[in-house]
């Protein structure tokens, strides 16, 4: 039996589109989402034309969270709150949540160098709040470069770090991290590390404008993990 | 002429004391300070012994910052403001602190995976504001391991974190983290990044524990940095 679909909240964005792009080169099924149908579809027509034979459509968001089991949330930190509101009908319980949001100031016209203070604590907290009960969130894919992605004839090496209550979703999200070539998950801990984890990526934004680079973390000295 | 030797605040500790093993074993002159002198003197010894040949002093805190212009504070941070009390009236202007301070939960006896906030917003920006004018504070060597460090036959292949608002200092300390062969490091930008980077230590510890290791931090995918 194939493997559900993959949906994408916010799949035509920046690093939504780059997950999806990488996806699908895996063989994977995506569902791009959107807030409109015919951007999505517009975005699932450049993935089908950059990967031939790659099993793609574009919905609304509302739509594309019904496809799968492990829903992808990577939308600016601006429209989260707004986006879980918008699927609080949608998202059913015994679905994985994989929430990529970083609250960056530039969120509120601030530096993307810097992290806002998150109610919740994080990003990713304020995601597990705001779902539907029985919904898990898992909260990875913040610091792999967008750019990155995109580039499919580039070759990743990094790790990702990944942040949640339950090991068993965790190890769900690990999967299809790892169907990733180049990226490694690595468990770092309950969802509450997600506030350490989020503030990486300023960290990153900040060396790669310094460095003209577009690096992304590693765990170094680490073995290969358990997953 | 020789560099002036390296003093280090809570050199007795198990960062402070690693950092010392690796710069004399590099050649470096190095001032281990203490709150006693005779923890001090006691802890050189243990370095002679343990690296013939090396130079090293082993005096009271107050005494060992007036050894150096690059002073390293490592010490616990439920001990970091009281020592810059302390050492108010002997930092000079001119001078750059290392801050190595991470404001972990464990100070107030909680846990060493949860980031304590800092009125300041960091233990890097703390010392800066409580050392005397002129001092110039740069945040680093926060995710070095320190049993790392003192097994002296081990290769160190991972980055040094560097944040400071001023570069020349920033690229005086840089230098001092190249002088310990398997480091590297990197600008990470204002002295503010440290709360950022201060958050990668109670992460690392989190990662450990879960896989028995002794990871480091690596920016993956930058190439040497200009420094």
């Amino acid at each position: 039996m194939a493997a559900p679909p993959i949906p994408i909240v916010g799949g035509t964005g920046a690093l939504g589109f780059g997950l999806a792009l990488r996806w699908a080169s895996a063989g994977a099924a995506v569902v791009i989402g959107s807030r409109r149908a015919e951007s999505a579809e517009e975005a699932a027509q450049r993935l089908r034309d950059a990967v031939p034979g790659a099993v793609v459509e574009g919905v609304e968001n509302a739509e594309a969270v019904t496809r799968g089991d492990i829903v992808v949330l990577s939308v600016p930190f601006r429209a989260q709150s707004e986006n879980l509101t918008n699927l609080k009908g949608t998202l059913r319980a015994g679905q994985v949540l994989v929430d990529a949001t970083v609250p960056l100031a530039a969120a509120v016209s601030g530096k993307a160098t810097r992290l806002l203070g998150v109610p919740q604590g994080s990003a990713g907290e304020q995601a597990q709040e705001m779902a539907p009960e029985g919904v898990q969130v898992v909260s990875a894919l913040h610091t792999v470069s967008a750019a990155k992605l995109a580039e499919l004839d580039r070759t990743l090496d990094e790790d990702v770090l990944v942040a949640g209550d339950h090991a068993e979703s965790k190890g769900r999200v690990a999967e299809l991290i790892r169907l990733i070539p180049g990226l490694r998950p690595v468990d770092a801990g309950k969802l509450e590390a997600a506030r350490l984890i989020e503030g990486i990526t300023p960290l990153l934004i900040s060396i790669n404008a310094r460095h003209r680079a577009r690096a992304g973390i590693r765990i170094a000295g680490l073995e290969e993990p358990k997953w």
